[in-house]
């Protein structure tokens, strides 16, 4: 499996549009295992983003998925900044979806 | 929802026991919509923990079931910290888990 994890800083006042848009564009995309949007809890502008795909391959090719491409086109004028971005290696636990397309 | 994550770091060379601990001691815990354990893919001591609950409650009340506290006294010892603690509102995604238990 392959994770990441990472923060999305929105421009002010823009996040719960962002937020919308992700969740648009993330729907039925092959490989993903999870992939969960949530507010920071203590930053008004911080979105983190947590993902289990089954290879990092399902990963890169979700990128090139219409929705995810559309997502990033609507998506990139919201967005102020990238940060904490870590690659995971997930071992096991618990809400890891089925693989859908593969 | 209420979301966790968080950086744990294990003695040296007891990642992988202090994971197996945690995978046994993470089972069927009500209100829990994912737990995702992971390896961080480039310091070999740490482990990465994503959680989605329907609710604080629910988390608070896991501390208290014998299996987590079970994986707690076991584990204890092979931890050397705890780091980059956020605490999140998920707002959706995909592999949210459905509650067991209530």
């Amino acid at each position: 499996m392959y994770g990441l994890i990472g923060k999305l800083t929105a421009v002010a006042e823009k996040r719960d549009q962002l937020i919308g848009i992700l969740l648009e564009g993330i729907a039925d995309m092959p490989g993903c295992l999870s992939y969960v949007v949530a507010k920071d809890a203590s930053d008004p502008d911080a979105i983190w983003i947590t993902e289990v795909w089954d290879s990092k391959a399902s990963h890169d090719a979700s990128l090139a998925l219409p929705s995810v491409k559309d997502a990033i086109t609507k998506g990139r004028p919201l967005i102020a900044g990238f940060s904490n971005q870590t690659v995971t290696i997930p071992v096991g636990g618990h809400g890891l979806a089925e693989s859908k397309g593969r």
